[in-house]
C-alpha cells in the first residue's frame, strides 16, 4: 500500500453563516469571519489516495489523470467562485473548512476508480488547516 | 543603510471590475478575476523600510512597532473584508494587485516615522507577486 | 471524524544537557547541541484536534478559540524563553524536540474541551520534527 | 510513542520507462516522464522513525545519527545521479516515486536500529507527494 | 512604476561539461554535476515585469499573459526535457543556471509587450538561486 | 552581471541588551527580546555575490565554493552558539538582525574572490528579515 497524493490550490470568497440564526448568534459564533460582503483565501487542497502501485506501471494512480479529476470536479467549480452562492455542490452548506473538505470528500469519492480516496486535507490559511478521511 | 522587512498576511475577497466599461468588457479583460460575486486571497504583504541603524538600539525601527503600524493601518482595514465594498481607503479603485500595494503605500508613507518606505511587495498567490517602490 | 489543526511558532532557547551525566557524557550525548551557553529555534507547532463538526456551526472546534488556547497555554509561556529555565511546566525535563511535543501534550490534554487532542507536531528545523499521538 | 523525522534532498534525473512494452505503450501510460533523454527533480525525502523517548537522552533515535544513516544509504547514492542508470538498489525497478519510496524502505528498514523506521514520504514536485508505511 | 512577478517550475534533466575541456578538466570544476548520465531538478522562474499600470485595466501586465507567455516560450519547451540535449535555444550553451538564465532572458525579452521585462530569477535548488537583469 | 545567491541556515541564542543602559530602559527598547537567559532562532542567511559568468564555466562563482566559504567562516561560528557570548566578531555588537547583517557582511566581504560580495539577506523568523548591502 502506498499513498499518493496531489497538491492543488484555488482561491475563493466564503461566508460563515448559519441562516437559521440571527445575525448577533452568527457574529458571536463567526465573528470576523461572518463579514456581509464575504472574505476569501488562497485553498491549498490535497487529495490522498491509497492503493498497491501496478507492476507494470509502478502507478497506484498516475498522478496526472489525479490531476485531471481534481481539476475537473473540484477546482473548476471553486476557484474565483463565491463558495456560498456560485458552488452547485456547496449549497445548503455552511463553508467551513471542515464542512468544504467533507463536500469535496463526496464529489471525488466515487470518482477515484484506481486505488481508494484515502483523505482531503484542507489548507485554508497557512495556519488553520483540516483533514476529512471519511470516517 | 538597511532594509528591514516586516510580513503580514490577510484573507480578503476582491472582484476585478471597471464600472466604466461594459460587462463584456470586463470579462474580456479580467475573466474569471470578474466573477460577479466575487473570489479571494490570502495574500501576503511585505513591508520594507530603509534606513541607518540607531547606534543605541541596533534598529531602523522596532519590528514590533512596524508590525504594530503595518497592523492598525492595513491588516484591520483589509482582513476579513471585500475590497471593493469595505475598505475606504480602496474606493474608486479597481483591486488589481498593482492597485493595491499602490494604496497600501499611500497609507503607509506618513506612517513611517523611522527610516523610509522603501518597498510593498504584495503575494497574491503562490505565483503571483507585485512590488511598489513609490517611484 | 475532521481532524483540524492550528499552527503556531515561537521563538526559543534551549540547552541539551542531562546533569545526571558528567559534562563529556553530555558531549558525547549531545555534541554542539550541549553548548554551554545555549543555542535556539523558531519552533512550530501543530496541534490537532479530532472530532465530529457541529451541525449548528459547521466547527470541531473554532480554530480562533485553539488559538488562544495554545497561545495562553503553551506561546505566551515559551516564547522568547529559555526552556530549561525559565519555563515551569519543564522543569526537570530535558527540552529535546521528542520530550517538548510531550510537555505540550500534558498541558494541552485536558484544556481542549470540544474535539479531543489527536495530536503535537513540533518542527524543530526545517530537517527535523516530531509529532506525538499521546500514544 | 513518539514519531521523529529527517527531511534531506536529493537532486536526479529519471525516465519512466517500462522496458517490457514497447516505445508507444510507454508514451501512452508515461507520457513527457517518458522523454528519452530523460528529466529530473529536487526530490525531498522525510524519513519517520517511531519509538519511546529514551530516559536518558530523551531521544528516540539522535536525529543526527538518522542524518549520517539517510546520507550515506541514500543521499551519497542518488544524488546528482540518474535513477535509472546509476544507483545499484534501483536496478530493474521503474523508478516512479511509488518505487522510490520502497526501494528506500527497503535499503533503510536494516539500517534503522534505535525505533523502528514508520514511513518514507518523497515529494517528487511540490504538488506530487507519496508516502510508504510497509503496509 | 510597478514590478509583477509570475513564477513557474519545470522538471529538467542536466549536466555541467564543457566540450572544450577534458573530462579530468571538468570533473574538478563541476565535480558531481558533471555525472555522465545527467542529474535534474524542480526549477522555479521568476519573470518579472516593469511598468505603470494602465488605468482602465490597473494591470501592468495581465498575469494570466505572462503566464501564457512564460509557458509558452519557456515552460513548453524546457519542462520534462534534458537541457543539454533537447531545447534548442539552450544548444551550445552550458546549462548553469546563469546561463539558463540568461538564455530565458533572451528568449522572452522581445516577448514581453506589455511594461518591460526587469528580471529573470531562477531557483535551482532551494538553496541556489541566481537572478539576472539584462545588465 | 548576474547575481548568484547561496541560503544557509543556523540555530543560534541571542539576547537583546544595550550594557550601557539600565535593565529599565532595556525592558522599555526591547521588550521580551531581552529576557534574562536569552531566546533564540532558526537564522536562514542568503549570501548574494555579483559578477559575470566566467566563459570558460559559466559560473560567477561556484556555489559549492560559496557554499564552503559561508560555512567555515559564518555557520561553523555562529551555528548552535550565544550570539552575545560565543562568537568572536560579535563582541561588543548587540545581536538584532541589522547588526548580525551587517557584521556578515564584514566578515564575508574579503573572503570572496570571485564576483563581489553584494547583499546580506537575513531572516530572524517568518515575518521579519532584513537585507545589508554595504551602502
Amino acid at each position: 500500500m502506498v499513498y499518493v497524493t496531489r497538491r492543488a490550490t484555488f482561491s475563493a470568497a466564503h461566508r460563515l453563516y448559519n441562516p437559521e440564526l440571527s445575525d448577533s448568534e452568527n457574529d458571536a459564533i463567526y465573528d470576523k469571519c461572518s463579514n456581509k460582503h464575504g472574505h476569501g483565501h488562497n485553498y491549498i487542497v490535497e487529495v490522498t489516495v491509497a492503493g498497491e502501485p501496478r507492476v507494470e506501471t509502478g502507478y497506484v494512480i498516475d498522478l496526472k489523470k489525479l490531476k485531471e479529476i481534481v481539476g475537473r470536479e473540484i477546482i473548476d467549480k471553486v476557484d474565483h467562485k463565491h463558495l456560498n452562492i456560485d458552488v452547485e455542490f456547496m449549497q445548503g452548506i455552511i463553508p467551513t473548512a471542515e464542512n468544504i473538505a467533507k463536500a469535496f470528500w463526496k464529489v471525488l469519492y466515487q470518482k477515484i476508480t484506481e486505488g481508494t480516496l484515502y483523505s482531503i486535507r484542507l489548507h485554508e490559511t497557512e495556519n488553520n488547516v483540516v483533514e476529512y478521511r471519511g470516517e
